[in-house]
């Protein structure tokens, strides 16, 4: 019976190699060979469970079920967080299909299954096109990292008229800040040392704060929205000075305790705390063609698709080495 | 020199009766004889400063400054927790005067003065005119209360086919029951035992489900809107499962401590946290003629406006017994 290999993690926390049963391809099923997948956060929380690692994965389609209808084999593709949804409930109608009730994410839908990977078998109905000018290694880190960040600024009003805060440079905050200016907004980096303040500034800033050790910052004008994306959350004591009244605050970071703010603060400055998660299709969808027309490009630092490769991707991105976003390419 | 009475906190945190000199009427300064107050468990905050008390004032124009030129003597006024605001700032010009950073609020304004007090002297544009059809006792509450979760309601786009929940029913969350009702909004109740059941439902409730010792709530369909007015944070492992996704949370109560969630909900179910402080002018204006076309009436203990009738109402409002706004007259 023919298989394909697939990386998971397994009670230990080691990286395994496994081999998954390739299944006959019925309805819209797609196969399609991958090229390469980015590594997010959220893969080390799962490093425990007997599952496929890898939720931003790009490849070629190598075949096709009787009922796919727009692609075909050889079409380059991507998917990401979310494997499925019914289509049918009032927000997959309303283009907020990542919060449908029957919805299945990452780990959800297949637990023999990821983009860490040398296949992976999806539904066409969630898989999405590349754009021709964005490169394999390039388009697996938006797939979730992209779309995170994407959807916050995309969902909410967010104007171009707007001054966005970005706190923390990573995966994540490497994205927001190039997606940020390129919509037009001003965009204010709040990192913790002034190590990566030349590569923010190039990458769309206009404003860079250093935050470690300090009581008080100094900002040249409030922001109006604070994208977080930093593992931990601020010390809103010396974060809040610089927010302006109404602001919105987006926590990306997939984090298992809570979030916190002070009470009076948060309804005295008329805040809104935004809890958002990667892409509806609609949204995922412009986030590529955004991304392709503007040229926003993750910065990236290639491992092989190997167990040693993914050992050594996640170490460097659980000691803060990574810059910014791991992708693995097989070999 | 002329002096009118004015109730005060103190160190002791006891109510002080004093005498606050009647200034000269400049520019819009109107002069208010006080008819009624509501007390706000905000005033239980501020009993151990020196400070006038009450945000809830309701009374007549006993005299106006040289430029006043809506009011004159004899109308029926009222005014609530913002005193001033520059009227010039773009939240100002924009419907959203309560969040200027010239702002004067509750106490700011003027620590001689308050609503639990025989006059008043604030200025004509954040004096508000009282509907013929509603009492003085039955305005006061809506100065505050009222206005604090109006602004909730209808700041941020809660349409007649939203489902909101109301949790705690008290001075703030029988307003919201009301309001939401006449907004043709489907209303849950969530209280912690159900002796005020039947209550809320002639107020408007068309579902009520007792909290207190369940790990697990039933409840017909979630809601998608939740004002929380309890003084503490409710248990999120029992309230988030009766959310919708994608619902607003309003955490009205004013509370030293942290509004805290668990972070995975709060981003998988794409949840709004939203501050919201009182009125805007325009919203407070647009308050008081829903409460008059619909008849939204707070019910009200009365107390007299004494230093013992205030202790006495305070303490009533501390020991969970008022039902539900407590109004001080003049005796």
């Amino acid at each position: 019976m023919p298989t394909f290999t697939v990386f998971k993690g397994s009670k230990e926390g080691k990286i395994v190699q496994s081999q998954t049963t390739k299944p006959d391809l019925t309805d819209d099923q797609v196969l399609i060979k991958v090229t390469a997948s980015g590594l997010c956060g959220t893969d080390e929380h799962y490093k425990h469970v007997d599952m496929g690692l890898g939720h931003e994965g790009v490849g070629i389609v190598d075949a096709t079920g009787p009922n796919v209808k727009n692609l075909q084999k050889g079409d380059r593709v991507g998917w990401g967080y979310v494997h499925w949804s019914c289509g049918t409930c009032d927000l997959c109608l309303t283009g907020r299909d990542q919060y449908c009730s029957q919805v299945q994410r990452y780990g959800e839908a297949n637990f023999d299954q990821g983009s860490f990977a040398s296949h992976a078998v999806w539904n066409e109905s969630h898989i999405f096109r590349i754009p021709d000018n964005m490169t394999d290694v390039e388009a697996a880190p938006l797939m979730c990292g992209g779309a995170t960040v994407w959807t916050a600024l995309q969902s909410y009003n967010i104007k171009s008229t707007d001054r966005v805060g970005v706190m923390g440079i990573g995966g994540l905050g490497h994205l927001a800040i190039q997606f940020a200016a390129k919509m037009g907004c001003e965009v204010v980096v709040f990192s913790s040392s002034d190590s990566k303040k030349d590569e923010a500034m190039k990458l769309g800033a206009s404003e860079f704060i250093v935050t470690k050790g300090k009581k008080e910052l100094e900002i040249s004008k409030k922001v109006n929205v604070l994208v977080v994306t930093t593992s931990f959350n601020p010390d809103w004591s010396v974060i809040l000075p610089c927010l302006a009244p109404q602001s919105f605050i987006f926590p990306l970071t997939v984090d298992s305790g809570d979030f916190a703010i002070p009470q009076v603060p948060l309804i005295v400055g008329g805040y809104t705390i935004q809890g958002s998660i990667v892409a509806s299709r609609p949204i995922h969808r412009s986030m590529l063609n955004f991304a392709s027309h503007h040229s926003v490009k993750p910065i990236t630092m290639e491992f092989p698709m190997t167990v040693e490769g993914i050992t050594n991707a996640m170490d460097t991105l659980r000691e803060g080495r990574m810059k910014y976003r791991g992708v693995l390419v097989p070999q």
